[in-house]
């Protein structure tokens, strides 16, 4: 999507400079907007463990170009397939939990394999690492075009008038490639000439609807307005949201998903108003084998420093501060799990479905077996 | 409640010059425990006026202290009433909404009014202002004595286990003179040594619940936990919460409550997750002629900074950090409204009822004539 009026994708390969990955480091949005070049397998270990890269799609992604700059390195070290073996814990050590992340490196190893002597190897590993980001935006993308078509029946039902959205957390492009899950359908009725306007919840504790959703949307022109988390329900309750979107972590076969912390409670508030509560995905996020979500996705527990300080930009610095008293514990529970009843229905790359194990496994009839 | 150990009000008469007034200076707080000497009318206006002091109990004991003040300085002008009457003018100007400001100023002009001389009107200003400051104590006590039968029950039934209580905002003692509302059941709780533990949600956009529930419950030693506002929904889910009291700003005399954004969503999850969901209050918030909080009550909009900028200490120092990009507008709805069908149960200091009419005027009989 765009940044200063200049289309833009979170990663990709220096224009000038092939041996360079470029990323967009994100721990200084939205206060300022910084490119930072990515030449070794290394610094690409640190963006991804210091989270100058996040979200599902784009840590695979970065996973892919690490490779391939792994495979830059190896031509130089005394054993190819050992420095890219090196290479590959490396980067698989820097996000542990993230699926995207094993897999990506799985398929560049697979991929590079099959090249004969180095060159080849490094051709194949630039192709498989560019493959993936595309891929990636290409699955956005069509969830983008898939969910347009319930924005243009809500905006032809309001008779062209604002259509206004909600969303939790970022699900947008800076997770992703391009495009994003949860605003893909919101970029796509905008540049449809759609007219949508965004409330997105600012999602604390680590404030990615502040710092990176509405960014993105100012960036791309996108109207919207920034919320605290507890004012959806009071929007909803007064006709001024007309649908939910977010993002989901994991989706189990049967439509339970985990998403954001404090996403459970709007998909509450939706339901309690009659509002249709839809989650964007890429397939990638199903997990074929769970059923129950609520027993069985395990809730990551973080620091709760990120509850009792805040970041944001002081006097020209990025400063913490305090906000509670020094004696009292916090608890910081990462994610909640909203049950398939309160989801109207899945967004994905195929097409929408509804959160039940038959509507999922008619779409992905893969799934299937994997169950 | 304590504080440092001891036993302390929000508001009092210093104990060695009783031309005095004290109060904690709430704007410090978690920080800091600054106690202020309030020794003019005009003090006392721009206590409240800039939140020294807050909370709709709390004001009217400052409003009340207050015309004590200019009792005192009456007794110097050259016509006692009419400066009496632009103390009242000054005071009730600081905060134009609050009920209880006006109730209090009006309580105390008639009964300084029955005075026949300085002295003694000064005598019945400060008899005055004690008894409003005691009576707002003494109705919170009670709420606390009628909720600790919930909380005992729940106690019971877990055999003693640790009960778990979610409140949002605060309605601690330090919105009213002592006790406070929603929290004056888990007090009394504590006091009667039932084990009692409660998860504080922090309350975007102001922080009441971080900077001033945790710090209310931690000095007076009741065990809590600082969560953000996301995360009650994941704890009632996970059966971490027996039990859900919050305050009111207004209640209809159908059972509607007005409070802090947020309680809405928290009262939802409560339902979905067969938890009680009790409303502690005064009586004085009731509003006899509203039939419909959804539709009849207004709802505050608050200044867009409190959304985009956080307030905390860092390096020593109270200050303010921007969370969000410079584009970005935001919308600050100060309160929202949780129907009478989400609410187990009202706590009044005459005892327990339903949130329905019928329960509510069979309570207080005399809100009939009002209605």
């Amino acid at each position: 999507m765009k940044v200063n009026g200049k289309p833009t994708r979170t990663i990709w390969i220096h224009s000038e400079c092939p041996e360079i990955v470029q990323i967009i480091d994100q721990r200084w949005l939205p206060h300022q907007y910084i490119v930072e070049d990515i030449g070794t397998v290394e610094s690409m270990a640190i963006a991804i463990r210091d989270m100058h890269v996040r979200g599902a799609g784009l840590i695979g992604a970065a996973a892919g170009y690490g490779m391939y700059l792994a495979a830059l390195e190896a031509k130089a070290a005394t054993d190819f397939d050992s420095h890219l073996d090196s290479c590959y814990a490396l980067l698989e050590s820097t996000r542990p939990t993230a699926v995207n992340l094993a897999w990506a490196l799985d398929r560049q190893l697979q991929a590079i394999s099959k090249g004969r002597e180095a060159d080849e190897k490094i051709r194949i590993a630039m192709n498989t690492a560019c493959a993936i980001a595309d891929e990636d935006a290409d699955f956005c993308r069509r969830i983008g075009q898939h969910g347009l078509s319930i924005i243009r029946e809500i905006s032809t039902a309001k008779n062209g008038d604002t259509v206004n959205i909600l969303t939790h957390c970022n699900a947008g492009w800076l997770a992703f490639v391009d495009y994003g899950s949860a605003t893909a359908p919101i970029y796509a009725a905008h540049d449809a000439g759609i007219m949508v306007h965004v409330y997105v919840d600012e999602t604390r504790p680590r404030n990615q609807g502040a710092a990176l959703t509405a960014w993105e949307l100012g960036q791309h022109g996108v109207p919207h307005t920034l919320i605290v988390d507890n004012a959806g329900g009071h929007l909803m309750q007064h006709g001024m949201i007309d649908l939910v979107i977010t993002g989901t972590d994991r989706t189990t076969v049967t439509g339970d998903v985990a998403n954001k912390i404090g996403t459970y409670l709007k998909a509450l508030a939706a339901k309690d108003n009659t509002i249709p509560f839809y989650v964007a995905l890429p397939s990638s996020t199903f997990d074929w084998k769970m059923k129950n979500g609520l027993s069985e996705i395990p809730i990551e527990q973080r620091n709760p420093e990120e509850i009792t300080h805040v970041e944001g930009l002081c006097d020209g610095k990025i400063k913490s501060v305090r906000i509670s008293p020094t004696g009292s514990p916090a608890a910081n529970y990462a994610f909640d799990v909203t049950p398939a009843r309160l989801v109207t229905g899945l967004i994905t790359e195929r097409g929408i479905c509804r959160a039940d194990r038959e509507s999922i496994l008619q779409l992905f009839p893969e799934g299937r077996h994997k169950t």
